[in-house]
């Protein structure tokens, strides 16, 4: 770095980035700190203005940010930076403009959604994992470069195998010997096609729309975050205690807060456990409980034969556990009542 | 490094280590430059007085080599280093003893010639591929540590996943999700059991023998690395070139070396395209030609179903390809036939 003149490197991301860029940032040497998160709106998108007073910020300390990285589909909640406005940035600073599409990639196959990720056209590279909505087992991740080039740079030979000119994967990746996963990606978008991928996609996105609105009609849960693709994230709140929360002291409120974390934790164990049925869970800083490290359950809608009638039983199945949890439920439902009680609300 | 000190940092290997570790030195961000070569004797295994001459060296320049690397079956010509000797210069010199058994550890399972191995046991961590002599499919590399701490410094965590405390290989190795091949292992180490693999193993050493000795006995043939393990590199010399390598000047081998590799290749190539058999190709740098970098045949017998009739086979149809050279056998042919006149030879 500073053979070129600059203090250091970094590289931007929103705050719900996934975990492998610290990996990636602690591979190139520059370190998880120099992966730098920032602020997300109340839909979980990267905000820009923030993104750019950061690009500032590094530039005044003679910091290089030599990427910048947008989300198109982050794992937690399924959301999708503004991929054009980062486009801008990346080109007006001057960096890389990295777009991780592992989970929304797929999303291109459907001419109904794709919209939702304009701007990815303009990315120097985007991941996209076949292992997730393109339908193909584990261990088929992919790196797409709008010049191939690049990938000379880190290029490697050996003379047995790997020859120059040679096509094997090994030359540019860091693994080398490794299973046909190519061939399943090949047979699978020869068989399923891109109709075939359309229906899926679509048939996700619009089960996620259903499920959202299950949960929003439903008294005793919380819709944490909208789905954009086909992930969303909710939690199990009684009524009362909804009501008892908009009346709570600050201390009663964070009392509540944590009780409900244990219960979210409690039923998603539970749950998967009983073996009817999964969902997974992950913490998040919802903007309505000021950014609070909230857990939550995260539902994944890619099975097309999760049918609506289970989906309805998920959410039956975990009012049932709820009341099986002899420590967070009793103590949500007293501290609920002492403060409705407080105001009189029987 | 200079934190701590030092003016830079190295990692020792032999020549013949695998071109991985300089993958493994990017991703450090030591360089390649920085995984130093030691020199090999004329059975390939790395000469140990050259790695303490180089240790001395490095030390004198104040570079800290922070580890030593034993392999346990090269790449290229199956070929074990002086793992005892190795493990006695890593704990004199301080360094972490690392031992690449990618492809000798298997060999582990088998009674009779695990004593190859000798001094794997001082290892501070080991290298063995499931996919090569453990018989899983591609894609099975496994790292043991002496100390499973160690790992704990790259370690990753994520809110939806990997969690404090979770088992998920993804919290410390770079890849995330992937298939489940531990199963693989899990399930082969069971069924084919400890006998099974002694079986394999011994066999596949065994056919490695035989096919040196055939070769070696062949006038027309040149071993070019004995096996120790199941390995072997050779090469087609027609019995009248070898003599005349013998009486040829300077210039004169080098050219018949050079057309030499050139039929190597062709007859390697061929064979491979006629779909009927298999061997691979690479380049050494063999004592016996001045560590000029040779191009020779590598056989690998693995495969449990390979008889001793195939093996007789293989060598006949090379001879037969031999023929088909229309530039590179000619060529042999006429500088031999010049050479050997010169000689009153007929």
């Amino acid at each position: 770095m500073k053979h070129y003149g600059y203090e250091d490197l970094a590289v931007l991301v929103s705050e719900r980035g996934h975990y492998s860029l610290k990996k990636a940032a602690d591979v190139l040497g520059i370190g998880r700190d120099s992966l730098i998160p920032i602020k997300t709106d109340n839909n979980n998108r990267v905000v820009v203005s923030e993104m750019k007073a950061k690009l500032d910020e590094l530039k005044a300390k003679n910091i290089k940010p030599f990427a910048i990285i947008g989300v198109a589909g982050t794992t937690e909640t399924g959301t999708i930076d503004p991929l054009s406005e980062l486009a801008d940035l990346a080109h007006a600073y001057g960096c890389h403009f990295h777009v991780d599409a592992a989970w929304g990639g797929a999303t291109l196959m459907s001419k109904k959604y794709r919209h939702l990720l304009n701007g990815i056209e303009r990315a120097d590279s985007v991941t996209i994992d076949a292992h997730k909505q393109l339908y193909v087992p584990m261990g088929a991740g992919m790196v797409i470069f709008k010049n191939p080039e690049l990938m000379t740079s880190i290029e490697h030979h050996a003379e047995y195998i790997l020859r120059k000119g040679s096509k094997d994967l090994g030359s540019h990746t860091l693994e080398g010997s490794r299973s046909g996963m190519a061939m399943l990606l090949y047979a699978s978008l020869n068989i399923i096609s891109r109709q075939g991928y359309e229906m899926l996609i679509n048939n996700s996105i619009e089960k996620a729309q259903y499920f959202a609105g299950l949960i929003e009609a439903h008294p005793e849960f919380e819709l944490v975050t909208h789905p954009e693709l086909c992930l969303l994230t909710y939690r199990y709140v009684p009524a009362r205690t909804q009501q008892a929360l908009t009346l709570a002291t600050a201390d009663e409120r964070e009392t509540l807060l944590a009780a409900l974390d244990d219960l979210t934790q409690f039923i998603q164990k539970r749950q998967r456990e009983s073996g009817k049925s999964f969902v997974s869970r992950t913490r998040i800083t919802p903007e309505r409980w000021d950014r609070r490290l909230t857990t939550v359950f995260r539902v994944v809608l890619a099975n097309p034969l999760t049918t609506e009638n289970i989906l309805q039983e998920v959410l039956a199945e975990q009012v049932e556990i709820a009341k099986q949890s002899f420590i967070s439920s009793p103590q949500i439902r007293t501290l609920t009542n002492r403060i409705l009680t407080r105001h009189n609300i029987a």
